[in-house]
């Protein structure tokens, strides 16, 4: 049985409840929340993908009850789910479309899937929006009406909240803000999706990576990188190189952190938010790290080089706070979300 | 006495009416429209900013009586009006800030004035996005719920319909697609806003000019435009070149549609709408005119180049239908909105 964590009491917790559930390639994570967002329990299974989402869904649920058990509620106290998938999808239909890392899941009924198995109605989105739902509604974003999140990995996604909403889109693709083109030049390097000057092909992990190679070839080799050769190449490894101080990382830190606020300076002239928030598992150490901080401070400096005089003091940018437990989180606020309005 | 235009008659609108009151440097338009965004009546008076906006409110005034009037209304038909202007502005606060086109207009509290003079209450827009809000409502987007619109002109402005609702943004600066940067390099062009790389500074009248006296420069001197100085060098002159059959006149066309198509897959990814429009007064030619055909169809093959593939054949890129008029019935139709959601 998967370890269990507690968190807020259940009799201090405002009723009804919400279980999130995000799926990622390896894990799914599950949790319970009230209807403030406070966290009740937790648990993460393996994905086990090749055994398709019928019994992933069915292995959910069973986690879900346990979790119910293990702060002694009821099943009824959880009256919706969220769901939390990767990309692409088509979200009115419930439909996972061809995610790259559940392939045993492509064109599968998710949503229906997991409401069956789980017994209440599933609210269904993608992984990177309820992770910015998660930190609007109780992480980085909680005092905001407006925010937008970018979330730096091996690719580069976000979310966008407008007036306490998440932008959805027409077809799912709302607050994709990896795929913004920063670089109008012909030659500029292609992103996974094979689309041209994105932001995701400079900021994305494997974008960062391409560029530090670049620089490698370039340098005279004064680089502690130049001995770190195939898979031992990495975003940690380039941090940790910048952390003892070796120039060329400290460039390529400081040059992705100048192309996200390009990118970032774009979605503030479009969507104007009170809040943008930075996430993921890249960011070079993050927030209270010496590095993650300066990281930050040049993505501040950065952007408001490109923004309106008006808007400069009053955006605010900071880092996430929720961490890996956005995406279930967020799930579940969507969820909250949903059973308000068909309360109403 | 300004010329009245009257359309639908009175007894054939749904009843109650809006006023439109669309407010640039030479002109303010006064329209009428119905609760479906039918025009009733239409004038149009010079701006004279230099009187200030107090005066400017009280001619607003008259002509909208005299516009009731025409029509044989009573003043209580209409129930409120909608006020564009160009920006930057404080909406919550009803204030202009410092528009270049209306200087003796400068920190006024517009909202205000206007619904003092016209004696109903008043919904504040900026005007791009109160032209994006009437092609959502009766022009190009109607049948949509999602929609973006570029305008082509001095600048690049815009607006954004999100689920049927304008965004604003937080500071009003949603829907600013001119800002948006599009060439990162550190010598990309200024814009006259003083931000580097943006799609205003490739696409605006006064980027497309500069582009093309660059490239006039360079070139062998084989091209009609060589002999164009000064003032005569216009984007009007350019299209008559291009038409004419001047090649370097329809690179400079070409390329102006695809830096619109790299903004526009950048918005694209960012609210995913179902349709976005062209409008505003650069758009070499425009509908049924085979050199404005030519640049929409450039415009939609290099955005669907830049966009994921589920979006390529479902979103619409269409020009705007409702030309100079956007702006006013736009304004009426935001007027519109807020006196439903009062009712509610």
């Amino acid at each position: 049985m998967a370890e269990i964590e507690t968190f807020l009491p259940l009799d201090q917790a405002k009723l009804p409840l919400f279980a999130g559930i995000d799926v990622g390639g390896t894990n799914i994570k599950i949790g319970i929340v009230d209807s403030t967002g406070e966290r009740i329990a937790f648990t993460k299974i393996e994905t086990r993908q090749e055994e398709g989402p019928q019994r992933a869904a069915e292995r959910s649920a069973e986690s879900l009850a346990s979790l119910i058990d293990a702060v002694g509620g009821k099943p009824t106290d959880v009256v919706r789910a969220g769901l939390a998938t990767p990309g692409p999808m088509d979200i009115p239909a419930g439909l996972l479309l061809q995610p790259g890392n559940l392939r045993a899941w492509h064109f599968s009924p998710v949503r229906d899937l997991f409401s069956q198995a789980c017994g209440v109605p599933v609210t269904f989105a993608n992984d990177a929006n309820a992770a910015s739902f998660g930190e609007f509604w109780t992480g980085a974003g909680a005092e905001v009406r407006n925010m937008v999140l970018f979330t730096l990995g091996t690719g580069v996604g976000g979310g966008i909240i407008v007036d306490g909403r998440l932008l959805v889109g027409s077809h799912g693709a709302g607050g994709e803000v990896g795929h913004i083109v920063i670089d109008c030049r012909d030659d500029a390097p292609n992103n996974t999706c094979n689309l041209r000057g994105t932001l995701e092909g400079y900021c994305g992990a494997y974008g960062v990576l391409a560029r530090t190679r670049t620089a490698i070839a370039q340098s005279d080799g004064n680089t502690s990188l130049a001995k770190l050769e195939g898979d031992d190449l990495t975003p940690l490894a380039i941090a940790e190189a910048a952390e003892a101080g070796d120039e060329l990382a400290t460039s390529i830190i400081m040059e992705t952190a100048k192309m996200l606020a390009i990118g970032m300076a774009s979605v503030i002239h479009t969507v104007d938010p009170e809040s943008v928030v930075i996430g993921g598992a890249m960011t070079f150490g993050g927030a209270g790290n010496a590095l993650g901080e300066r990281f930050l401070e040049e993505v501040r400096t950065q952007t408001r080089k490109r923004i309106f005089e008006n808007l400069k003091d009053t955006i605010a940018i900071d880092f996430a706070r929720l961490g890996g437990d956005a995406g279930y989180i967020g799930a579940a606020g969507l969820a909250c979300d949903d059973y308000q309005t068909e309360q109403k």
